[in-house]
């Protein structure tokens, strides 16, 4: 047996039985595990400063650094704070669905479970460990995890730290040795993705060229977001105002996000339009990649209005129309195109898009509706930034990613999207010989059953 | 452009126009094809008259012959009301599962939507594409479909039918050409397999070697079931009656389902449980291939009450245990093992099942709810036969298929599975740079909005 096969194996033993754990004693083990991490601060922050250490000899960015420093300011306690809060959240395991009585003495339910063995696969932030510990187990899920090589120390450590806790308190609460296991290597991650038998989902979370490299290489299935190509649509009655504020904040207030804008799409029917390309470029410093008659147009207006500057002039340039419409910037740039329609505006986005998250600009209701019905993204917004899509802004307490997948789960994805479920059946010796269908004359009776009621 | 992306493309852009079609319009359409089978089926009848033919010349099966003729009983009348059934069930799009308040003004909806286009891949039983058409059209999603080669005439010529009744009706419904696509040939399939840009789901049904072949072929998520190897445990407190109705049925009422119980795990301690088995093989004249300790046993027992004969001894057989717990019979055959306690039964089913159907018989709530709770199959049982898995049984009204898969969607699956959800924000102007966390000082509401009020 090959080591992947090994750790695989491990996973899918220790998920088994982490599905049959309570609520109580998954959340104890947290609590646990926050306790054993506090108590070895010091012994973190030791692996941490010789992470750090080997990053500045290996003259990494200070973005790097910044990131790899887990003692910066209160980012160790946030991070300890964060696996109390995934404790205390719902638990998601065991919900009843539906219920349903398929006859006298015969009942159907659907009730969410554990999807099983998590393959986890996160950048150097060794707070992510953490994280990603706590949601494995609140789930019910057994996880195998990969960090960024950059914090192979921290994470070592703290991996140590998590699975000593988990054996300590094995007897008290029942989380099994093997919930969650921590792999160094990216040799271990291409022959474990190669383990379908037995890992159920994996959860890429970094760069678009990582998700793609792992959707390539695996039959498992992958939740991961591709890319976000957001687009925005100000339609013909767009406030004006609205679509300022709205363009200028979905571009810069992080350009690096997958929920920023990458592509403006404007009705040249809207009076005083290129007040929107303006305020980009002279409120947000954007580039604006512009099709031809746009810029025609464009440059047309501003100069009889006066305001046809330098400024302008070198913020506005020729967009690669073959390309610029498919593209993530991650930057201050955007590319521009007249729209003449909302039902063009849909086309658009469907054909260039990532489906990630799209927006329409406009007072008229019809149109609203159209766009929210019409784009097929996960996140569908009318006069709200797309910066929106987003786990905390949604209110979900905790993500475990963004996803551009089109089945099992869309968009942020919480608890949620790390659960599924399963059809159970309580009887009393039934067999379906007894019913139409399979030979029998007892007809079912298919009453739903009422949730609400306890 | 290859033919295959030209189909795929058509069904993409057939299925963004799709997803804004009113259920009214959706279900209009489905009587109009319905009333269009009606009026052409003496030229359908022609035509699955030459499938027959040819398949008489070319000597297949006795049971093919019967699937491919359409006109056998009441079964183009069954597939007529089919459509109807469908036309008439409850919109799955557009359902709203969640709305929050973020802020005043700003809120987050979670909106069934359709998963977009499906390439779906069924037997040589011309009643399907019908049934298929009718699925694809109701859920909102476009259709590719490709059914068994015996039936190619037959197919054809309701394919025809269908896509005349879209194209006449299109402006009346909205619903676009390309809806439903009829392709011919493997190579067709094989072509299309690779255009996962344009298609979001695979629904293979057919047998296992079809599905395993297809996921071995694509990126495209495929829904579909590998095999359906389904365990029975008989617990030691087990209603002996139970156990024997139920093993009855789970084997013998139709053998070669893949809700058919293929192993039997039983619990020695039960008293007179060499019942069970006497019972499988003069009932249902099943052959148990059993382990040495079982074989032992069971003679002992049989001969001390002097029904050790020669049907029993011809009918139980010497499993091969490195395989036989690991097959779907498909037959009379029941692989049997001894087990001793409910977690061993656990264990083994997690270790050999294929995670469709498992299920435990016994008077004790612990061992059940253990059981329940363990097992990580997609139905999980209780005193009732596993070949209650079925959507015509649970009450889904129509099947797309059974799914073995660990996500989107697990055992019978309904239309709900050919949808999935979007992420809906209607605000007022509202950007992110104003709230907490993105630079901002306002915190977001988050209030859970109650769907049960309009």
């Amino acid at each position: 047996m090959s080591t992947a096969e090994q750790i695989a194996k491990k996973a899918r033993i220790a998920g088994n039985s982490l599905k049959t754990i309570s609520n109580e004693n998954r959340s104890a083990i947290l609590y646990k595990i926050h306790d054993a991490l506090k108590a070895d601060a010091s012994t973190i922050e030791q692996a941490n400063k010789l992470d750090l250490q080997l990053a500045q000899e290996n003259h990494l960015s200070d973005s790097l650094l910044k990131r790899l420093d887990l003692f910066k300011g209160d980012k160790f306690d946030t991070m300890l704070q964060g696996i109390k809060d995934v404790a205390d959240l719902e638990d998601p395991v065991g919900k009843i669905k539906m219920a349903r009585e398929l006859d006298e003495g015969l009942t159907l339910y659907q009730v969410t479970a554990p999807v099983g063995v998590l393959l986890v696969i996160f950048e150097s932030r060794p707070e992510v460990i953490a994280n990603i510990t706590a949601l494995c187990i609140k789930s019910g899920n057994s996880g195998i995890l990969k960090g960024g090589k950059e914090s192979v120390h921290t994470f070592r450590e703290m991996a140590k730290i998590i699975n000593e806790t988990i054996e300590k308190y094995h007897e008290e609460t029942g989380v099994p040795v093997g919930a969650v296991q921590l792999i160094e290597t990216r040799q271990d991650v291409n022959d474990l993705l190669s383990q379908d038998e037995y890992i159920d989902l994996v959860v890429p979370r970094g760069s678009n060229a990582l998700v793609r490299n792992i959707k390539d290489s695996t039959k498992i299935p992958v939740l991961g977001h591709a890319d976000g190509i957001c687009s925005i649509y100000v339609d013909k009655d767009a406030d004006l105002e609205k679509a300022k504020r709205i363009t200028l904040d979905a571009k810069t207030n992080y350009p690096a996000g997958c929920n920023a804008m990458e592509t403006l799409l404007i009705n040249p029917s809207l009076p005083s339009w290129c007040e929107v390309l303006e305020n980009l470029t002279r409120e947000g410093k954007v580039t604006l990649h512009v099709m031809n008659d746009v810029k025609e147009a464009y440059f047309k207006q501003l100069e009889s209005l006066g305001r046809l500057d330098d400024v302008i002039k070198s913020s506005t340039v020729d967009v690669n129309e073959s390309k610029d419409f498919d593209k993530e910037f991650l930057s201050l740039d955007c590319a521009v195109k007249f729209i003449t329609s909302t039902q063009a505006a849909i086309n658009h986005i469907n054909l260039h898009s990532s489906r990630h998250t799209d927006a329409i600009i406009t007072e008229n209701k019809d149109d609203a509706e159209l766009f929210l019905k019409g784009v097929d993204s996960s996140g569908v917004y009318w006069n709200a930034s797309t910066r929106f899509a987003d786990g905390f802004r949604y209110g979900f307490g905790t993500e475990v990613g963004i996803s551009t997948s089109k089945i099992h789960a869309r968009g942020p994805v919480g608890l949620d999207g790390l659960v599924i479920y399963q059809y159970q059946i309580r009887g009393n010796g039934q067999v379906a010989s007894d019913y139409l269908g399979a030979g029998g004359n007892k007809a079912f009776v298919h009453k739903d059953l009422d949730l609400t009621k306890k």
